[in-house]
């Protein structure tokens, strides 16, 4: 407790430094009120362009922005890199690894993880794209895999490695299938002398009936049809029923497909972080199927008016509305509704229950390719994708290192190139470890040397 | 051998995608051979500046380029991602993890990796500067080091957590220490609220009577009067004689110190790649006491005059001189003195013995501040900091990147920010494993939740 104990001012504790955490903590900087930001890593993480780091268009620094540094003029703010284990909201204390903190509000924004439907045994082999690390494995699998075909004489097997199998037709999936077809065709189209990287299949399988599910029907379609030019196929109702052995079973209606493939990336389910669940048990709050948590009109949580959730972490449902998208725009205003809140309490005050302005949906498909609905108007094509850059640029804003990914983007636009394409991290040499990879016995392989 | 088995062209094999094996390779782009170029990355690394990965200005993919994207352009040649594990100079093959390939001239360039004089155990505690994963995990070190001192309430162990001991005083040592004075003095100072980041100590240990030992004198004497001024402790005649529990035991003459450090930085010692041992055991040559290839006039090996071994594995020291160092520019030199030997060979011609252009040393010591040692001027302060900066950006011109690393570079020279600060890859969170970092037991530590 050592930053807070010597205050009397009015205690916030905020767990979590995404969008939501990082934007309610900025706007109570002017506020009389004593911050403290509780995140396990150092760094906010532009999660939106994650994806790009997958792919290898930009490094993770790039999306990255260390928390300390955003807030380092918030002086009224504290930045603790800590893990937060439990809540007593009854002494109104927050438990971490290394110490205790007390609150007077608490704001949790600690946002979702992958969810594999019961299916955990898969996540090695169809890794998700949460995380700095997850994009690295992402980015490891996707060029390695075209290593290996380079090197690999058996066509089937060649095959299997061009073979790039992405799960989930939401922003994300369709996303990565773009840039992963931007690839094949066109960047590295030119680097290989044994393979035609033109040859890779890129399948984007989606359990509903339409890419882009919460999307107006026409941009699902224009999405699909883009796509599809750039060289994916795109499946719609086709469910994944087993993935093993390097091979994704597909079902779509009766019909039951075998897809041998190599890479498989997992962009299909997302379940609440823990903190849902630590909520529920000191609190008896109800949380949804996903494990999100239900809030009040004024985002707190029943019968707790000083604890609030916010961001992908909360189900925000009232007059029975769909639950409220967990995208960056969403937990961006709850956030800040927050501190707007805590300040007129503090005034003795009050303020009217949350209300999400809307400001559309977007996704990019490939390069001058996006689909965005604003509400007002629909758009595709390079129009769209003008607006997605906008867009990004605009919530980037309180990087340092906007202007690197403005140049880094506008020099990989005109040159089509993708610097960052590097194979990294563990297991880092040749075959890629996707749990039942390669054939042979490790003491099968010789000891090799430093090269 | 799918490359080169059709072709009837001399082929010529490089091991190796560092400095040396790149430029060999390029050079002979308009020779009448086909080249095969071999490396267990996907990417040329650009290791001089590999210290500012590891104290988190540039990220890895600045200072990295595929060698495929490098390459793609030099229609003879084909890079293979594959590890070499033995050569058979009989029958001319290079054997390889997962082939085996022929060649008819045989370039090894897989250079140096580090060396902890008989003390390998000190490997985890003190890790080397050699590749992009050191570059992270030093990194990680570094600023997960600020995290744990700033929640740290033992003032003994929270000095022990700003302690930064660097061991050895050559060109890395002399720029990780600059760089991280300039982090603790500068980049950090606001950010944290319980520590005060000056009162860091950084301590540079070099064995010799002066630091930068290669370098003339008084360029070395003005190198740590610099230090110096950032705030670095410099200590020359002083050898490290243990590290353990955290603390490195340092020997100055008679005088033993025990200095408590929870970062310890490794650069001191080098040794060969294992190639040296395989080239060794197969054709016989001799290695010198660092394992370093003792090669003839023309870079070939001692009655295998098709064989060439260059850049940092070559021991190149005829005449009685010192051997060449360990620097980019002897490699590129070398790289491209065999090239033109192979290409003159071809047509029956013969070659000059190899002779280096002295091209100067340099080292970087802080923003604003260099050493350099140009052979007709010595030069430090700005002007050599100027010419440091122009000199990387001469030889990043192969980079698709040098745009970029520019901006970034003119970017945190103006904020005096540092943007790639980040905390990532295994053990990402809280104390910093250094081995012996954490005093509770695993079973002690309660089970984290998602944040």
């Amino acid at each position: 407790m050592t930053q807070v104990a010597e205050t009397s001012l009015h205690r916030v504790v905020i767990v979590g430094g995404g969008f939501g955490g990082l934007y309610a903590a900025k706007s109570l900087q002017r506020s009389p009120v004593q911050v403290t930001l509780i995140d396990r890593r150092n760094f906010h993480l532009f999660q939106p362009l994650l994806y790009q780091v997958a792919t290898g268009s930009l490094s993770p620094a790039d999306i990255s922005s260390p928390l300390r540094g955003i807030l380092s003029h918030c002086k009224n703010t504290s930045v603790l890199m800590d893990e937060v284990i439990d809540i007593d909201p009854q002494q109104q204390i927050v438990k971490m690894q290394g110490q205790d903190i007390a609150y007077d509000s608490l704001i949790v924004a600690t946002g979702v993880s992958h969810h594999y439907f019961g299916n955990d045994h898969w996540k090695t082999t169809a890794p998700g794209l949460k995380t700095v690390e997850d994009a690295l494995e992402m980015r490891r699998r996707i060029f390695s895999a075209f290593e290996t075909a380079e090197k690999e004489l058996d066509p089937e097997k060649r095959q299997a490695w061009l073979t790039f199998v992405i799960v989930g037709g939401g922003p994300t999936g369709v996303e990565l299938a773009g840039a992963i077809a931007d690839l094949a065709f066109k960047t590295l189209k030119k680097d290989f002398r044994s393979i035609d990287t033109a040859e890779a299949k890129i399948l984007l399988l989606e359990g509903m009936d339409r890419l882009l599910p919460p999307y107006p029907p026409d941009l699902s379609e224009k999405a699909a049809i883009a796509l599809t030019k750039l060289g994916v196929t795109v499946r719609t109702k086709t469910l994944v029923t087993n993935i093993e052995d390097n091979i994704v079973t597909a079902k779509q209606g009766d019909h039951i497909e075998q897809i041998p493939a190599r890479t498989i990336l997992w962009a299909a389910g997302i379940k609440a972080s823990g903190m849902g669940k630590v909520l529920a048990d000191c609190t008896g709050v109800s949380l949804d199927r996903m494990g999100r948590v239900l809030v009040e009109p004024d985002l707190s949580i029943a019968g707790h008016p000083n604890i609030f959730v916010i961001g992908d972490l909360a189900n925000f449902a009232h007059q029975g509305e769909k639950p409220l998208p967990g995208v960056a725009p969403v937990a961006v205003q709850e956030g800040k509704y927050i501190a707007k809140l805590i300040t007129a309490q503090l005034r003795g005050n009050t303020l009217q229950p949350f209300h999400y302005a809307e400001v559309g949906n977007l996704a990019v498909i490939g390069q001058n390719e996006a689909v965005a609905d604003l509400g007002f108007v629909k758009l595709s094509g390079f129009f769209a994708w003008f607006v997605w850059i906008f867009a990004h640029i605009y919530y980037l804003i309180e990087f340092d290192n906007k202007l690197v990914v403005m140049i880094q983007w506008g020099w990989s636009y005109f040159t089509r190139n993708r610097g960052a394409r590097l194979i990294t991290g563990e297991g880092t040499f040749g075959q890629v470890e996707t749990g039942n990879g390669d054939e042979r016995s490790p003491s099968e392989r010789k000891s090799p040397v430093e090269v």
